[in-house]
């Protein structure tokens, strides 16, 4: 009996039109990174489960697929564990191997084993797919992509500078204006936590402080006080309760706030290089925001911290975010590697692209002619005029079967092809081609020399 | 303690010159898969096991690679089969979904799943990565790519004189010529079966004649009749002992060889179809052959066969295959739709082009321009130079860190970029740069214009 067929969930078939839009996407990023100095690497969809296991704390473990070994893969395990079904433990017997869940921990693994052939710093961009057995909803998957770029190797403040720039550029060729690269410091963070006298608190208080326009100050120090953040704490910090104005304007509110904070102080300094050289310079399209309620991967990162935001007519999370990260390598065993890098979410950018309607210029996939086939004859005739067409790299074809017109109409119509060629015994006589134009239903006869040029500049 | 880093056998990590020549190769199937009128679909990395398991054989099932089920997936395993320790049939238990082992039979599920929002014919192509848990060996990898072009819906052998031009088109971008097209018809080897008498014997007999060249005739009559083929049957396809000649005097053999063979006699037709309009149109660099020990995926395919050589003065296998089945979609509910389809073999091609020096005109990508970082003023003035050149599309770095001019130069020297820019006070101070050739070491004093122009234009 024939199978019904279908996908697992949380995966995607694309279509010729998604992979065009998706491939716009993916091939504009690609050339500003390269640009921008950066290099392709790429490395294995699945890694030995030892290079994964442990990188991404106990939900990530238990989000990383699994694969089975191959053959008798039952026979080595104890018999224990599989009478007690104890899956947590079997797992680790009769599997060595895991799909990669994102690209940082496999480019740390690519970066420690090709160390003695890298030339430092090393900027590499990688685009390829991450698997993640999370729970599929809207706009997460279970097989999705991934667009990085990082540089190991050097701590010059001149690479976040560069990450701002690189993130406009991306969002302003795509044609995505008005969107906000965020902007932080793990370094003004721990400050702030060294004000608010307690290191554990500081989560909960940027979740609090992030509610500001939401809940207003009265709420947020509600929130804080629930969260066990003292009072006293709370009055040290206020200037963070109405921190407005340019970027500058909040530098020295911070640089006041945090004076008494050596690391603190740091993050200030970071914060002016790049947000001084970064206005110098000019963005084209976005906007550069200091927000010191951002605080994505806490634990990972150890400099700046990059969030872009969607315009804001547009609901949607982040489309992108990124930092600076100490010790990359540290887990490969090689130390003192200082890396900062980005993403770009596809998913998103692609939903605010279709959302905005900003995937009109993007050329399909579609052929643009389609040779009707009248005859063993006539086809032999067009086919001569294709090799023409596609030298000149015009997408085109022949209609394969001798169908009725109508039907090669309808086919060319549903396909949304622009130009139709006709040729029956008369063209062939003359040696022309009666061509016609789908959209305006316009007909005329040219010879192939015209036929390329008109369906060429169209 | 750290672990040392390592990938799974049969894995590979991609370097970026890797990446680029891989690139390469790809884009160029990409554009003339696309002039040829193919629409890209991309279908997940891993299907429900359901969709791929009794596809392939059951060597076939052995080497797919198996994803662990989530959660606590041995809970619901009958205990008898762990207690037994029951590999094979514990399987199904424990994995449901499994990675892609070729394009062709996710492609059929697409087609069937999509069928009321597809326009047939259609035509499609697919570049991914498949995974096989095969004995890893030179050459042959765990995780590969396949370049796939396929029409489905239309049993015109227009298609098949399409994929000759195709193949021809492709190898031709790519500097390599003098490959060898060949072409047979399963139906000339079900005549010849009919003529030997026994079907069984098909594929004995075509692996012996295969062997002409290097054993002789009488090698081969000799292992035939090893193989319990009757001396009566070799005497009946004598013919073929020694078919030689264009392909036209070819078609004549077997024309005369296959007369009192229906299904024969239509693959001569078929072929000659193909052999004359490919002749008719002409190739630009590819030789068209006729081989009738072409006998690839005899199970599977039904019309043509295809297969292409590398050119003589390479040791290598195929480079390309594919061929006309007449029921991809019928195992998943979708009957009589034919389809005709080739694939490339990357891995292969990138081994030749190499081995030929036929990647020599890629486009590495690597930085062209690095700017020297001598201290923060003269490193900002170059950040306003580097938006330019990028503007430009010109790929560009700035060094990030105030190093030794030396090893900045080093760093230039490996990474083999081809000019360098210096900036001191003296140059902010005539609104100039110093520019040096890394390969002649020549050097000179330009503006940000001629800067750009130099830049570009080399």
């Amino acid at each position: 009996m024939a199978q019904k067929p279908s996908i697992p969930k949380g995966t995607r078939d694309f279509t010729p039109t998604e992979v065009a839009k998706r491939n716009y996407i993916f091939s504009t990023i690609k050339q500003v990174f390269e640009t921008y100095g950066f290099q392709p690497i790429e490395t294995p969809s699945f890694e030995n489960s030892l290079t994964l296991m442990g990188k991404y704390g106990e939900e990530g473990d238990r989000l990383i697929f699994k694969i089975l070994n191959s053959g008798d893969y039952l026979s080595k395990v104890d018999e224990s564990l599989l009478i007690e079904k104890n899956s947590l433990q079997t797992t680790s017997k009769i599997s060595e191997k895991a799909l990669r869940y994102d690209l940082t921990v496999p480019f740390a693994r690519y970066v420690v084993q090709h160390q003695n052939d890298i030339v430092f710093p090393f900027k590499r961009y990688q685009m390829q797919p991450v698997w993640r057995a999370d729970r599929p909803q809207k706009g997460r998957f279970r097989e999705f992509y991934q667009c990085d770029a990082d540089v190991v190797g050097s701590k010059s403040l001149w690479q976040e500078v560069e990450f701002v720039q690189l993130y406009d550029a991306v969002f302003s060729k795509l044609k995505l204006t008005e969107t906000t690269i965020k902007l932080n410091n793990r370094k003004i963070l721990a400050g702030i936590a060294e004000i608010i006298g307690e290191k554990d608190k500081l989560i909960d208080f940027t979740v609090a402080l992030d509610k500001l326009d939401k809940i207003g100050a009265e709420g947020v120090t509600k929130e804080m006080l629930t969260k066990g953040i003292s009072e006293e704490a709370i009055k040290k910090v206020q200037p963070l309760f109405n921190f407005k104005g340019t970027n500058n304007e909040k530098l020295n509110q911070l640089e006041e706030l945090l004076k008494n904070s050596e690391e603190g102080i740091q993050g200030v300094n970071d914060l002016r290089f790049v947000v001084n050289n970064v206005e110098i310079l000019g963005l084209q399209s976005a906007n550069l925001e200091l927000d010191v309620t951002l605080a994505r991967g806490l634990n990972y990162y150890t400099g700046a911290i990059f969030e872009v935001s969607a315009p804001k007519n547009v609901k949607m999370g982040s489309i992108g975010g990124g930092g600076r990260y100490d010790d990359l390598t540290g887990i490969f065993g090689l130390k003192d590697m200082s890396g900062v890098g980005i993403s770009f979410g596809l998913d998103r950018i692609y939903l605010v692209l279709e959302e905005l309607n900003l995937f009109n210029q993007v050329e399909l996939p579609t052929p643009k002619v389609l040779f009707l086939n009248l005859g063993e004859k006539e086809a032999g005739y067009c086919m001569k005029a294709l090799i023409k067409l596609r030298e000149h790299k015009i997408k085109s074809e022949l209609y394969p079967d001798e169908a009725k017109m109508k039907k090669q109409l309808n086919y060319a119509n549903r396909r949304e092809i622009e130009f139709v060629v006709i040729v029956g015994t008369n063209e062939i006589e003359t040696n022309k081609f009666t061509l016609k134009n789908m959209q305006t239903g316009q007909q005329q006869q040219c010879n192939l020399e015209e036929l390329v040029n008109i369906t060429t500049s169209h």
